[in-house]
């Protein structure tokens, strides 16, 4: 795990350098009349769209489906696509109904895209085009270099039909970013020090940076088996609050920009309840800190290699090899 | 709250009685060339829409999303609805974000639809059609007759797009099936019982069921404090089940179709791992179960039933007031 993390600023760096081909690519494929977008996806692949969703919305201004893969291959039901872009992302290119999902989706009329890190996969097989990730095999079983790879590439993929922030100088600082939060270890060791003892862990997040809370909830839950789950502070604020003020550690992920407010407000009130709290972010009093530098719309990349070392750190602090967590298989890994 | 449960058997009546007429209130408001349906709401209203998804998809043959309202609200951008149906799910119809995201909907080409339990609301202002829901006021925090409502609200609007299952002999079921499970409540108590020593909770189902999971969830954690999550089968056999083999107890829910066997194979699974399940269902072998005279389709509205009784049973047991459990307040109540 920590080899593959490790990878990430090359795997990036030319996964990136390949923008232009990527909004080519995407530009080609979408309609004149676009219906809207459809993503498909499972697992780090199901947060990497949600991050997707967001960024597809702001881009091309119309609606972002997510599709339930069971109404299809448990139900029958054939959906029709026409009009529509299908972005369906599986690491391994070979989840048997992500792969069933898009071949329907393109014979009845959709403009299909494969997200793998396989190029020659089923999934590939049955697309109109292929963003192929290229991070190189993911021995271990927290996916790392490949979950970074798959948001990189949703932001390319959007990029390509709209401005969401990944110019030049973005698109470029990110490999940068990456490396210098990688020497950087001394914070997530300490915030695993902080968890360590802990059986349950909240995860909230607000807009963009939402998909990175979902991806730290999960990839603390494969890495260590502890019981982790993220929530909207949106959502975090009306029912749930109820388990924060119990005694639940709650991690917090904040970026500068318009989602700030609402999670820094759901912070103070946590903290007025006596919450155990830990904030990571770029701004001041974060402790588990990325730069300020990034947009918004591009921070779960570092967010996102923010919990990995977290998750790496907890399961060497809880005495769990991060490389073949008990329980966890690879099969199935989209 | 048990107040508010009893009144389900003749609130869901009087609601299913208007049928015809929300069927003729979508179908006239349906273009002739429908882009997709997009759903929107938050809490328990969320756990609505994602059964109103499944329906929808089934009964359209188009895709369909969930809004992610943080898009227009925190970060501005103005989405083109044109082609599509838009419902959006609140009961006070009062949220300031779902009021927003329906006004703008409507002003950008979107055909719009409120269901909500107060006909006079925002919500209701702002939306072509009206789906009120009438089931009277809700003074208990964990909401569950205006649950209900709303499950059975979104099945009969999709059934006015297509069959999905709610004939006359269903409709005319459903208040005699939930007044026998409210009748019944040794199961629920046994279950609770089960979980009264626990600390985490993981809910677990597939397909259109995977809602009735959800709102499980976050009813039990809303009511008792206790932490649950809920899974779709198919991402439980891929990460989590890590955490299923670790002790925490695994409620799930399974009803007779096509969802039926990934979620039994689970459950095998689970066992041969030793992990501490209880199954609620229709069929043998369910300690919490409910017809199997219910179409799938509707058996999410049997399965939220049957969660209510157990979290009522299970705050009991745990010492707290399940009409004001801790650190919730009815506020932000969509």
């Amino acid at each position: 795990m920590a080899a593959e993390m490790a990878e990430q600023p090359r795997r990036l760096a030319a996964l990136l350098s390949r923008r232009q081909d990527v909004a080519d690519l995407v530009r080609d494929l979408v309609p004149d009349r676009l219906a809207g977008t459809v993503l498909v996806a499972r697992g780090s692949s199901d947060h990497a769209a949600t991050y997707g969703r967001y960024l597809f919305e702001m881009a091309t201004r119309r609606p972002v489906a997510s599709a339930s893969p069971s109404v299809l291959t448990l139900y029958g039901t054939e959906v029709d696509f026409t009009g529509y872009v299908v972005v369906a992302a599986s690491q391994s290119g070979r989840t048997p109904e992500i792969v069933d999902v898009l071949g329907h989706a393109r014979r009845r009329g959709g403009r299909t895209i494969a997200v793998t890190n396989e190029a020659d996969s089923p999934l590939a097989g049955v697309a109109d085009a292929v963003v192929h990730l290229d991070a190189g095999l993911e021995r271990a079983v927290p996916a790392t270099k490949t979950v970074t790879a798959q948001l990189a590439a949703f932001a390319m993929l959007a990029q390509g039909l709209g401005d969401v922030g990944l110019d030049d100088e973005a698109a470029e600082a990110i490999p940068t970013t990456v490396a210098a939060l990688l020497g950087d270890t001394d914070p997530p060791d300490s915030v695993a020090a902080w968890l360590a003892p802990a059986t349950r862990l909240a995860v909230v997040a607000r807009g963009v940076l939402y998909a990175a809370a979902a991806e730290t909830a999960l990839k603390i839950e494969e890495t260590t088996a502890l019981f982790a789950s993220s929530f909207s502070a949106a959502d975090l604020r009306h029912g749930p609050i109820a388990v924060a003020s119990t005694g639940i550690p709650v991690l917090a992920l904040v970026h500068h920009g318009p989602a700030r407010a609402d999670v820094t407000d759901l912070v103070a009130d946590l903290r007025r309840r006596g919450a155990d709290l830990c904030v990571a972010g770029d701004g001041d009093g974060s402790e588990l800190p990325w730069p300020a530098s990034t947009p918004e719309t591009l921070a779960p990349i570092p967010a996102v290699v923010r919990a990995q070392q977290l998750a790496y750190a907890l399961a060497l602090r809880r005495g769990v090899d991060p490389d073949a967590p008990a329980g966890l298989t690879k099969v199935t890994i989209t």
